[in-house]
């Protein structure tokens, strides 16, 4: 068992306004999926992107945009989003609080 | 792409003062695995058990204890756990709060 504060874990700057701490992953014995924690700052956002694998995201505070291929829906704490495996999606944050979110994809063996 | 607010989804009581929300399934399309949220409230917790597949669980308010193997720890809002495969653990709420936690496992194929 591993247990952690994700405050604890190494933060990564991805783009401006973007951080992503990688919370658990293959190197912790996870066999399938993995999990990393995003904080997003007001006016910023994910890149706009698609991959061949979908993501799991549950919304810890502040509030934002989800834009998929049908457009944009608002989320907040306690929202759940599940991106399908290659659709466009990106994350903004248009709140005046940091945006954070867990997101879970499958790891590629 | 799937948005929903976690509330929204059908609540179903494990065992006494343990609620379950299925909230991103197979049935939403998901190839790999699922995310569940569960509410535990004061002086209840889950079964102590085991099983073959992992558990990567994220704290989303409250305050309680996993017990493992090694032992107990003790966990709050922003805590990570992985529980490996057939390690025998379970979450007790010891606050005076809902426990509140995302907890995914892989989909069984």
């Amino acid at each position: 068992m591993k247990v952690i504060k994700y405050r604890d874990a190494k933060a990564v700057k991805e783009v401006p306004g973007v951080t992503k701490r990688d919370v658990i992953t293959a190197d912790d014995g996870a066999p399938n999926f993995c999990m990393r924690v995003f904080e997003i700052e007001p006016a910023s956002s994910s890149p706009s992107h698609s991959h061949p694998f979908e993501h799991e995201v549950f919304v810890i505070s502040g509030r934002g945009l989800v834009l998929g291929e049908a457009g944009a829906t608002q989320i907040e704490e306690g929202s759940v989003i599940f991106v399908a495996p290659n659709e466009h999606h990106c994350f903004v944050n248009n709140g005046n609080q940091t945006l954070r979110f867990v997101c879970l994809i499958p790891i590629v063996k």
